[in-house]
Order: C-alpha cells, then sequence, then structure tokens
C-alpha cells in the first residue's frame, strides 16, 4: 500500500525480498505508528530473529518472511556439493521455524519452498528454485488478498459505519491484508464509509497499527476503547463488523481470533449486525473438531498492567497503569461460535461458516 | 477501610473533616495506585478545585467532600450578621456546586446540609449544625454502604469468581463502597473467592483503583483487559458480575454506569450469570422515563489515544499509544436496560430492576 513518507507517497509491501544485498526488507513494525523504518535482515538468522522480537507479525506476513529467509540462507551457501547445501538448508528451516514455535504459516510457507526447490538438480539450480518459490508464495498472499477484497467490498454501503477489532491489516501480510482487504477495495470503487477501529488493549494493535494503516490510506476512521462499541452498536451507530482470524475450524466454522472477537460478535448478535471474518485459506483447520480445543496462550501480565508509547520528549517508553501488587490474566485470544458468525470471506467466496466443510475441495482441502 | 502504610494497618475513610484546621481531609486518588497521601484542603475554594480536579471523585465521596466543603465554608465566617452570612454561604454552595456542574449528588448533599443549617437562629448556631449535618450525611454515606453489604453478600459462596468493572469501591464513597460492599461483608464472613477486575480502560479504575482496594483488604483477585471477560465467562470462570451505577431510572429499572458496563451485561445474559447492580438510593432517578433520555458525555479523545502510569524511573507520566493522526470517539458511560439485570442491591434490599417503581415508597421517592 502506500505510505506518506517525508510528504512523498511510495509504495510499500510488508515483506520484500533485495536480491542485490541477498536481505529480506521488513516494515519494522514495532516502531509503528510513532516511526516509519524499513530494517533489512542480513542472514537468516537475523531475519529468524525479526521473527522472533516482532519486528514483522502477522499470519501471511511471517509467513513471506519465513520463505524468504529460507531462499535467504540457501542462497548464502557457497560451493556445489548438494549433500552439504541441503544439511545448511536444514539448519536454516530449524531456525526459522523456531523464531516462533506456535506458529503454522512459516512453516507452511517453508515446506511450500523448500518442496519446489527439492526438484532442481544443483545447489544453483535449487538456490534459484528456493528465491522463485519464496517470490511466489509472497505473490499468491496478495492475491488472495485481493481476492478476499473483491467479495468483501460488496457488503460494503455508502455511508456505513465498520467496526473492526485488532490488525488484520497490510501489515499482517504482505499487502492489502484480510480484514481491511474489503475496506481498500471498496474506497477504490469510490465508496465513502466510517472504520470504528477497537483500541485491542492489551497489545493496542488496532490503535497502533489498523488506526495507521487507515490514516495512511485518507480512510476516515475513529479510535474506541474496547468498552464502547456496545453503546456504539445500541445507538445505532455500527453497521457492519469485519474482522481476522488466527485459525478457523473447517469443521465446525468457529473463529479463534484476538481476545475480545468474541464479545464483539455476541454484541453484534444482539443487534443484528452482520458480523464477518475475512480469513486465507492457510489459517482453516481442517483436523480440529471442536472450538475448545483450540490451545489459548496465555500471554504476559506485563502487557495488561501497563501500556507502551511515547512521552512527552518523543520516547518510546512502557508505564505501569496498575496496582503493583495485583496480579493479571492475559488470555490472547477467544473462540467465536459459527452461530455468531454472519460469513466467511474467502479469497474463493463468501461462505457460511457452518458450510465451510460442504466446500473443502473448492477451500483447498486436500485430506 | 484498613490501608498499610509503612507497614502499619491504619484506618481511613475516602473523606474526613479535621474540625481543628477547618479543613476538608482527603485521599489523593490521582496518585493511587502508586501513592497513598492524605491532601487537608484549606477553604471551600480548595474544597471545590479538589472535585474539579478528581483529587475526589466517586458519588458518594464527591457528596460528601461537597456537604463538608459546605460546612467548611459557612465555618470560616467571621462575625455575627445573619444576612451577610447568608450571602457568603451562597457563594460557597455555587462555588462548591459548579466544581462538577453535571454531578447531582454535590447538590443533594448540600441541599441536606443547608435546610439543617438553617432550622439555626444565630450564625454560631448555623455554623455548627451545618457541620452536624455534613457529619450525618458522611454516617449515612457508609450506613448506606454497609446495608449494601449486607444483602449482597447473600449472593456470594465459597469459591466463587466475581467480575466487577470500573470502581464504585471505597474510594468512590466515604467507606466501603456499593460494588465492593458485598465482597468486603463477605470476607468479614469468612468467605473465600477471587475477584476478576476490568481494567475499565480508557481511565483504568479497575486496573487502578479497585485492585488497589482488593490488594489492601487481601481480597484474592486479577486484574483482566477488558477484551478477556467473554472468554473467561466462556469457559465457566465467572460466577457472578457486581458493578456499580451512576444513575439508575426508578421508572424503569435501567442503568447507566462506567462505559463498558452494557457490555459485560450482554455476555453475562448469555452465559446465564447472574449480574448485579449495587448501588445508593441517591442514584436512583425518579423523573427521566427512559434509559436513550441519559445524556452520555463524551470525553476528551486523549484517553483514549494513550495512558497515564509510572516509568521505570517512577515518574507519573502520559504516553500516547495511538497513531497521532487517529482521532477517537469516547463516550463515558452507557445505559443497561432492566431485562440484563438480575437485580439491583440497595440499602433496603435486592430488588428486581423493574420492581422498583412498585417499591418507590420504600425506597424513598417523595414525588
Amino acid at each position: 500500500m502506500n505510505v506518506t513518507v517525508r510528504g512523498r507517497r511510495q509504495h510499500f509491501r510488508t515483506v520484500t525480498f533485495d536480491r542485490a544485498q541477498n536481505a529480506v526488507r521488513l516494515i519494522e513494525q514495532r516502531l509503528l505508528p510513532h516511526e516509519f523504518k524499513i530494517v533489512a535482515t542480513k542472514n537468516f538468522r537475523a531475519t529468524a530473529a525479526a521473527i522472533t522480537d516482532m519486528v514483522v507479525r502477522g499470519a501471511g506476513a511471517i509467513g513471506a518472511t519465513a520463505a524468504y529467509g529460507l531462499a535467504q540462507g540457501a542462497l548464502a551457501f557457497r560451493g556445489n556439493d548438494l549433500k552439504k547445501f541441503s544439511a545448511h538448508v536444514e539448519t536454516v528451516y530449524q531456525v526459522l521455524k523456531n523464531a516462533r514455535p506456535t506458529a503454522i504459516d512459516p512453516v507452511n510457507a517453508m515446506n511450500a519452498v523448500r518442496a519446489t526447490m527439492r526438484t532442481g538438480r544443483t545447489v544453483a539450480e535449487q538456490q534459484s528454485l528456493a528465491l522463485a518459490a519464496a517470490e511466489e508464495f509472497a505473490r499468491e498472499d496478495v492475491q488472495h488478498c485481493e481476492a478476499i477484497g473483491r467479495h468483501g467490498a460488496k457488503l460494503i454501503r455508502n455511508g456505513m459505519k465498520i467496526l473492526t477489532h485488532c490488525n488484520a491489516g497490510w501489515l499482517a501480510f504482505v499487502d492489502i491484508g484480510t480484514a481491511t482487504a474489503p475496506l481498500y477495495a471498496a474506497q477504490t470503487q469510490g465508496k465513502k464509509f466510517h472504520v470504528f477501529c477497537d483500541e485491542t488493549r492489551p497489545r493496542s494493535q488496532g490503535a497502533t497499527l489498523t488506526a495507521w494503516e487507515l490514516a495512511q490510506q485518507n480512510i476516515s476512521h475513529q479510535i474506541i476503547a474496547d468498552n464502547a462499541a456496545g453503546h456504539l452498536m445500541q445507538r445505532g451507530e455500527i453497521d457492519l463488523v469485519i474482522v481476522g482470524s488466527d485459525r478457523t475450524l473447517g469443521r465446525t466454522g468457529e473463529v479463534a481470533n484476538k481476545i475480545g472477537t468474541y464479545t464483539k460478535a455476541v454484541l453484534a448478535a444482539r443487534h443484528k449486525i452482520p458480523f464477518y471474518v475475512a480469513i486465507p485459506l492457510s489459517t482453516i483447520d481442517w483436523n480440529l473438531k471442536r472450538g475448545c480445543n483450540i490451545p489459548i496462550e496465555e500471554r504476559s501480565e506485563h502487557e495488561v498492567l501497563g501500556a507502551w508509547g511515547i512521552n512527552a520528549r518523543g520516547k518510546r517508553e512502557y508505564v505501569r497503569v496498575a496496582n503493583p501488587t495485583g496480579g493479571a490474566r492475559n488470555p490472547g485470544f477467544d473462540v467465536t461460535p459459527a452461530e455468531l458468525v454472519t460469513g466467511i470471506i474467502t479469497p474463493v467466496e463468501i461462505f457460511k461458516p457452518q458450510e465451510l466443510w460442504k466446500w473443502r475441495g473448492e477451500l483447498g482441502f486436500a485430506g
């Protein structure tokens, strides 16, 4: 998407590859929204560290980063010994896999790159195929988000007020995003609408990342406390909800997403407001049979007890808000049952959550 | 309630009067939970400023502060001229009334003090009656909270997990509080339970004040992001919700309270979790006919865009979390319909919200 840097509009993707420098170029997301900066990782270990340290986050974005990281590692190999090369690639794979051990996207992305790569007969061929496959992965990520945008934009009418939660935006993918894709597509079609961004405590991705994205694209928006959406719905000020998902169960249509998503779905159902979930096919889990079996990560209480921001002197700082002796519970995700979800916006079409299983062939289920 | 200050347990009330110094003594709530400090206001203008600047906040607490402030102003008058004295008291009344012009409690409290005071025949008599009436107001505030505690404690069983929102604690009243009164009473009865405190963005009164109160009383508790309650309810981890109210409609049972209360009520109803509202009689509005006519204050976007806390060097600081160009909507309150409220815990008894009107005689409706 376009970003205004020192007064000039420029096109950026969240993740790209610099062939000349053999470097992965990433938007440094930890500095947003206060500073926009591109970092280049010089080798695959630095790329893995960028994933671990959350320089880059979001399903598609870390998938593409790992894919490029694998190619980067492969390209750094000197020599023609295919056996030594394969051992080296295995090391690269493991280092990148362990960068965020619970995430599935880096593994899927690297498996695709490795499968293509292995069709090469020489080290040089495999190196070249690795990069081509990583580029292909990134291209597909963008195409899928574009398709989500095409389908989702049909839901948006002029004058609508739309609620979103957390960031399933272009910063979470290579470009365009999932929950934001319908917004960007509708804007391109000339539609006018207003977006409420849940701030999304405790990590505030809505206030920091989604609001920044929308500001860059000149989409009318306001940040609200997570507490405020119910009141706005009561007063008729929200017409549509679109969120992303970290994992959607193909068998039941249950949606795991950032903590607070379930609450918004319950409120939307009460107020008969359409509640849509935009997802790439890679996040559909075709195996798990029940949403209550999705493991919910309990994160550091530090996140709940305070906030990161910039102080009056422009310095980034953590302040502790809460009583020091008060502990915290910090579940990172929740699970929304299918009955509360109006539709799942996929790159293929919009489906009822209960019908994902029926359309599993079209949705890429190979089992 | 008791507070541990430099290792010693001491009893404090939120608001007291120092007769020797003719000063109102207040817990400086803006410093909590990071620092515990008592401030003494030297004259009625300083008392009014403490209300305006939110050194003291909460319905009962500002009511008692204004009552004492009126007595303080009256006591400062020198001379025997009753006409001049009355003019002076009128000035004091107006200054204190304008300290928080939309709040009803200071006005009700001062009207009670003024009515008693006017039965005196001399300046000295009126001065003395003013202070007696203010003391009586504070004493009644405490008694009402104690009665709420007695009724509400019946709802609490051993092992329960209880959710509360915002701070309707002893810091919001002269002592004991409303939503917290059942907790303190149940603890005195030897019951063991756990409290989840919604952090209550954007002003975080749950994370700062309620968690501090509970920590001082050694009540087991954890702070949660406002987003997390739905997930905890889904997993069966919440058995009871108790909140306070800024205004409850006597005719309909609708409850206006801190933004986010409505959301918790909707979630509780879905999960069949009892949802109680604890209130003093002074917050019942017997006039208004419909909850949608309750004016909802829109507060500064500054609150949503950042957070107050203490930094690593122990200094109090505001950090801006959000994208600087992102605006915010910040409604301060919401309205919960009677159908979502299991019961209203009053000093008289626990009532169904729909039955307040039927019991209006017992509940002090004079109309």
